[in-house]
């Protein structure tokens, strides 16, 4: 491990410690929001199951927080079950987190496309058939490449946000499973998303950086685990860049003039907020110029790959519902609105 | 600028426009929220000032994101002066920020204790003497040094975003001048911060990383600018490396056993959050060791060194009129609850 040190600098115990060490942390700093199921590494709505309420379960690897576990709470996720940094999390995990959260009113998974996060949320969903009601949402936004490392089809990427929100809001107001899973289709349907990364990161355990970079290289189409893209490019003005994601997007949701968005500029968990509020003005230049309005939008770290430096856009067309579920309260660690 | 293009890897169109364009970019996001008054590079609340309220006007360098301008908004400041990447608005930048506030009962200004930056806010409030009531606050929370690179005396740091959200609660509630003056002073009096880089950054301008630190370095006691610390260490558990932070907090504060406090882990901008919630576990182990409870938290990126790895902690020591003000409703950009 003298190697290691030499390379990977990071807050950290071991390579071992990081996901529960962290789960700690989050259920310390926010105690009146969430608890943590440290046998299962699930993090849990400290409230408990709502009688009646359509209940919520994401969750996947580790390192791309606070996708999901600092979404859960009022509004949002009722459980978010914690892998390993850039694994899936196991079958057992998903039915503590299904049987721990059911409410009576069935539960829906949230599930973002990858193999072993749709495998294993799918197996869980059989251990507990015939016992709870439990609907299956993959999303599947990133617009990048087809088929990918981890994935057939596309992968789920920022547009799980906009999901987990927007059904959450749908849930805690009351609608049923049927509706509920209606509503987070609807958005990962509406929602497209590419990303383009700066830098690589480092997974604790390995060591070593996922992928290398030139000093003037970028990659285009990035995915979430630093799975390849479209292709490599060298690093241009951020108003190039940001044309590099935003027309993919706008061509593949067949976006025309007139429409609303929201508008959401994401940062991989490396780059700077001063850098991601310059991405969000060339976003919003682009879009102005193809005569599309922004109604909503959301700027920051929201669905990370460790430290990488880089930024994913994700647009989601805009309707009445969605800018009223959208607008909900929500109470987080991470999203907050109205409480 | 092909040498700098291989060393800086940033989403920027170039050096010069980073601090325009990021702020076209928030005034993009954030219509509902703040209005940017361009020629003087200042973020203003959208909905102008308010009769009767102490208006709250805080400022620096860029870089520190989202500090200042993402603290817009209500309960918390009325106007943030905004300068180039680790450079002082000039006093022109504060005076029209004051005069833009002014709704009759006063301006707080809100500095944090670097020479230039106590300059220019100080010329500013003779520049409307006479005209407009001003008061000012030095905020000066780094235990690390007494002296440092731009400062006489102790630096603001984290202590900084408290006396904002804190002071302008008081504000918000209708306190006078004086009152909110006492408040900002009690918060800063009360709270105390640290901090530790595990790599530089690089100014846009610059091009260059501010620092060099070895592969297996840290910097104890790191300055918002990278201005040294105490001392450098080499990279060790993160359970040490709080230690190393916490116990200069205890002792400068005095923190006695039974005692409760608001803990702060700042990230620098470049740390992904699953670390700073490991932090967040150190700091929380540390202090239930000492018998000091934890009665409120922030975790996450609030006071940032552009892409620096690394993090900060605050503690401030807690009463009921804190707690009451630091739970508050806030509508800015990057702190929110309650509406």
């Amino acid at each position: 491990m003298a190697n290691a040190a030499t390379r990977m600098k990071k807050l950290i115990n071991g390579a071992a410690d990081v996901v529960p060490d962290s789960l700690a942390g989050l259920a310390a700093a926010h105690p009146d929001l969430v608890r943590v199921d440290v046998a299962n590494s699930v993090v849990l709505r400290a409230t408990g199951p709502k009688a009646g309420k359509v209940a919520l379960v994401s969750g996947g690897g580790s390192g791309h927080e606070p996708l999901h576990s600092g979404f859960v709470g009022l509004g949002m996720l009722d459980a978010a079950c914690v892998g390993q940094v850039f694994t899936s999390p196991v079958p057992d995990q998903v039915e503590a987190a299904t049987r721990a959260v059911d409410g009576g009113a069935g539960v829906l998974h949230i599930v973002k496309n990858y193999t072993g996060d749709v495998l294993n949320f799918g197996m869980a969903a059989e251990l507990v058939a015939g016992e709870i009601e439990v609907s299956s949402v993959i999303t599947n936004d990133d617009v990048a490449v087809e088929d990918s490392l981890h994935t057939a089809g596309r992968r789920g990427v920022g547009a799980t946000v906009l999901v987990e929100k927007i059904a959450g809001a749908a849930a805690e107001a009351g609608a049923s499973l049927g509706d509920v899973s209606a509503t987070a289709l609807k958005v990962n349907d509406q929602g497209r998303s590419m990303g383009l990364a700066l830098t690589s990161c480092v997974v604790p355990t390995a060591g070593t950086p996922t992928f290398e970079l030139g000093d003037d290289e970028v990659e285009v189409g990035i995915g979430i685990h630093g799975e390849p893209g479209r292709r490599r490019a060298t690093l241009g003005a951020v108003d190039d860049m940001a044309e590099w994601l935003v027309s993919p997007i706008v061509s593949d949701l067949g976006l025309s003039r007139g429409q609303t968005v929201l508008a959401f500029v994401n940062g991989m968990g490396g780059t700077p907020l001063i850098e991601l509020y310059v991405a969000f003005d060339s976003v919003a230049r682009i879009l102005s110029g193809l005569g599309i309005t922004i109604g909503r939008s959301l700027v920051g770290n929201y669905i990370t790959s460790l430290e990488m430096a880089g930024f994913s856009v994700t647009l989601l067309r805009l309707d009445d519902e969605l800018v009223r579920l959208w607008d909900a309260p929500v109470h987080t660690a991470s999203l907050r609105r109205g409480i």
